[in-house]
């Protein structure tokens, strides 16, 4: 209880000291930013033909569990999960605006933490944070983060223009960050049972690295413009490749074949679901938190695909049949 | 119980199908919306020099209270709120992004009333609804919706233009929708002890109406712009006009002297406050929620700003003062 007599309250900086304080550690890295934080509204200047727009929001005991995950991890996550959506449009993340509910159970060290694991991610991706506010929550932390993007119009990347023939390709590899996800889960379960009990993740680094802290494939954007490579379509993975697989294919209205041996699975993922006898390619299809990206090229893109370092070619689009 | 039978549950129709059937409802309105739901952003297209973006969180039991909040008034309330920022920066709102937490309490009837609400506001205001996500909470129902507006750079207005002299203008009146909250939560304590009594809310309409469903001030924006107005410093009343007041003489770096027998209140608010024995003036400048516009304009616009219906000039900015 002594580390309680240490911590500030909320109550004593008040709602708009303590935004303004949080508000200092984000830099501004776009000429796009007009204005940010202090407003009513950020101020955007576009300097592409269009922007994006899209939201995410993240509850607690639904989406993380505070008993495990860390704070800073999680304030990275939600801005990487945020702007891998702008990502899966062919976009340039650019700005993001944060809303944290926060009950009375959580000190300013909390919201402190969660929002420096925030200006980690928003650093990383050149993010400008244009929006943060505060509210009261009943019990538990919810986060809704907001994120704006840019895009020329020729770059522009939608769901719906997979054709016949064309490759399926895939960025990094599947099922490891829900197989993190199983195993924190389970030394949550050996920990209530033995609250002296040390969890043993040695060798788990990367299947709990993509749990807890994921990176937006930012670099696969890059690489494809680097290569001339203009997708036809293009997804976001994050409810699952199997989902995602099948958004696209509706988008298009095509159908598709997939080679099960050509989805990729981490090594540490495989041995570790093997462990608990759990099948690899079902956790890699459904597990879903992966936030790699899932798109389409025509086949004469072949050669140029094979020099993107990361990227899997694990089926081609075909007709769509009936009753699919 | 027999109602249980007819409510359709969410998990039948599945997440992607009950967001495209929600969806269905929302009409287009701007052409700078270039395409909306169904990818993983929405895109825009800019008209006008500067976008503007917000973003707001709403959960239950803090924001709103499902034993007396109506789903649809509360949909509407939700994007009334949100585009009230954009307006605070003298901007039009065009569109919005929805995402809503639901657990399995809630049926689907439940986010189709709530999204109806939404679709209301969103078509007197002429706002397109651009992206739409579903989510699953642990028990209540939580709301985040972000705005994205559009200014021009001559007609930007902001919180710290205000100068010495200047008059404070505001539109409406204040504390009406807190005393409705009031009412509506003694209403619900009688009837946690009586479950047979009735609500008397005769005669109480217009605080009801402006705790349960507020309207935005577009109206206000427009008729500023027609006189040829355009306010010093502004802001949107959302957390009460004292906090407000505040939160522009600070960002100006000003003070202000404020007539007490000048704030609007309503004549229904006045009474019903009166009634019980609550001092109208603190109800009037801490209740919040009032979403009325707060600026300030030189005093060679005062002939003008007597043509704008619903506003109140109800004190000038002063130098700031030592201590303040």
């Amino acid at each position: 209880m002594a580390e309680n007599d240490k911590r500030e309250e909320i109550l004593e900086l008040g709602k708009f000291g303590l935004i303004a304080k949080l508000s200092e550690k984000f830099q501004i890295h776009h000429a796009s930013t007009l204005s940010g934080i202090g407003c009513d509204a950020a101020v955007l200047k576009s300097s592409k033909n269009n922007s994006l727009l899209s939201s995410k929001i993240f509850l607690e005991n639904v989406h993380f569990d505070l008993t495990y995950f860390p704070l800073k991890h999680l304030g990275y996550k939600t801005i990487a999960v945020a702007i891998s959506d702008i990502l899966g449009m062919n976009g340039t993340p650019t700005q993001v605006v944060v809303n944290i509910a926060v009950s009375n159970r959580f000190s300013i060290e909390t919201v402190n933490e969660l929002t420096t694991g925030m200006q980690l991610c928003c650093n990383r991706y050149k993010i400008d944070l244009i929006g943060l506010d505060l509210t009261t929550s009943q019990s538990g932390l919810t986060i809704a983060v907001s994120v704006s993007g840019e895009v020329e119009s020729e770059d522009l990347v939608k769901r719906n223009g997979a054709k016949e023939n064309e490759l399926i390709c895939v960025s990094g590899d599947f099922g490891a960050a829900y197989t993190g996800l199983i195993l924190l889960e389970r030394e949550k379960k050996v920990f209530e049972v033995d609250p002296n009990s040390q969890p043993d993740f040695d060798g788990y680094d990367y299947v709990l690295e993509r749990q807890l802290k994921p990176e937006p494939r930012l670099d696969i954007i890059e690489a494809l413009k680097k290569e001339n490579i203009k997708p036809s379509a293009m997804i976001n993975v994050s409810d699952g490749l199997a989902s995602a697989l099948i958004n696209l294919c509706k988008a298009s209205h095509m159908g598709c074949d997939i080679f099960e041996n050509k989805i990729p699975i981490d090594a540490v993922t495989f041995q570790t679901l093997k462990e608990m006898k759990i099948v690899a390619t079902t956790i890699a299809l459904n597990g879903g938190e992966d936030y790699e990206l899932l798109f389409t090229i025509p086949q004469s893109d072949y050669e140029k695909i094979k020099k993107v370092e990361n990227i899997s070619i694990i089926g081609y689009i075909k007709e769509a049949v009936a009753g699919y």
